[in-house]
């Protein structure tokens, strides 16, 4: 069976992975006959209450402990997984994408990644394995593959200020709709927007299971 | 659209909802053409470490706060909710069906349940609208009814001891393997055993969707 890693940023739209793409995204890599391998970056999280909408100030939570939440205990520090041992990667939204394995949440085009992820990405790029992001996700391989000089195509739907940051950090955007993806296929990449446009899970789902099945076809 | 309340528990399998089960269920209702009502009750939870399985001794978290997090913020206190409102009820597992909507988990069939869970659950079965329960979420429907004195049955799979505990609370409990449910058409009451028995989400998913579509068919 293919070995998949699905990289988790917490657990919870809000402050970590979108827990309905990553769900999603496992329910699909299985049904679709792959293994998930899932990890997480070992560092601190902001809490955001999910009820309130408001940040915890006095409270920090650990970003490897909370996305076990999602892998019922079966994940990895990302610091130990190596791409000789995946076939593909994938990345669920949330933003923990965009605060936990990046800055881009705060800082938009002149972000940083988690040193770990940006390895991981870089060592499935050059192994030539396919590679997909959903939702926000995007920002964090267009900053990576944009400090690289690699030309690619991504989409995070048609949020107009999100795209030009990507344009900005080097991606060419394209214009996706909820249900669909966009392939980059010269750097075996695909995107699908996911909550960035999603109203209702059921949309979110139809275009995360057309990814995953893509994602395993170009394995 | 029928609206279906889910009753959440927290967020995540150790301490709170089983998230695959929740996310499942609410793709299935959405998908089936149904609105989701998700709520949990405003009490604290004990939490579990779901990278080491260890207790967290020092921290206490909200039930209704993290179970926000599955609901992406779209959640109510349960004690606000009235069986009018809704055309059907489910309820996924995770131990915090057994531990924070009751005390099955350490009392065994001497537990109790929550006032407010007992509360909805005798509204629902006395307008005679479907109820489902997942996984371990039986305990609770058991220990509800046998109290009532209503015959019913249920299944939780084919853990002796805990089918044990639920016919001592007065179930008839009912062998089923994990792709499928049990319907005790009486009370409208449908249960699947999820990851009671699942090795993997697929397998949890198919008993799901079964039960989730017998629920809507049931409306």
């Amino acid at each position: 069976m293919p070995k998949v890693g699905v990289v988790l940023s917490g657990c919870g739209v809000y402050d970590g992975s979108e827990i309905h793409e990553a769900v999603i995204t496992l329910l699909a890599l299985d049904r679709g006959g792959a293994d998930a391998v899932c990890m997480a970056p070992n560092i601190d999280l902001t809490v955001v209450n999910h009820l309130s909408g408001e940040e915890a100030a006095d409270e920090t939570r650990n970003v490897l402990i909370e996305s076990a939440r999602i892998a019922r205990g079966d994940i990895r520090d990302i610091a130990d997984v190596r791409a000789d041992e995946l076939d593909a990667l994938i990345f669920p939204g949330g933003f923990g994408a965009a605060k936990n394995l990046c800055d881009f949440a705060s800082k938009g085009s002149d972000c940083t990644v988690h040193s770990e992820v940006s390895r991981l990405v870089r060592e499935i790029i050059a192994a030539k394995k396919p590679l997909a992001a959903l939702c926000i996700a995007p920002a964090v391989i267009s900053k990576i593959l944009g400090d690289d000089k690699l030309a690619h195509k991504l989409t995070i739907g048609n949020d107009e200020g999100t795209a030009d940051a990507l344009e900005q950090m080097g991606s060419e955007h394209v214009e996706c709709p909820v249900g669909n993806f966009v392939v980059d296929p010269a750097n075996k990449l695909i995107s699908t927007p996911a909550y960035m446009l999603a109203g209702r899970i059921r949309e979110a789902a139809e275009g995360i299971e057309k990814t995953v099945a893509e994602l395993l076809e170009m394995i």
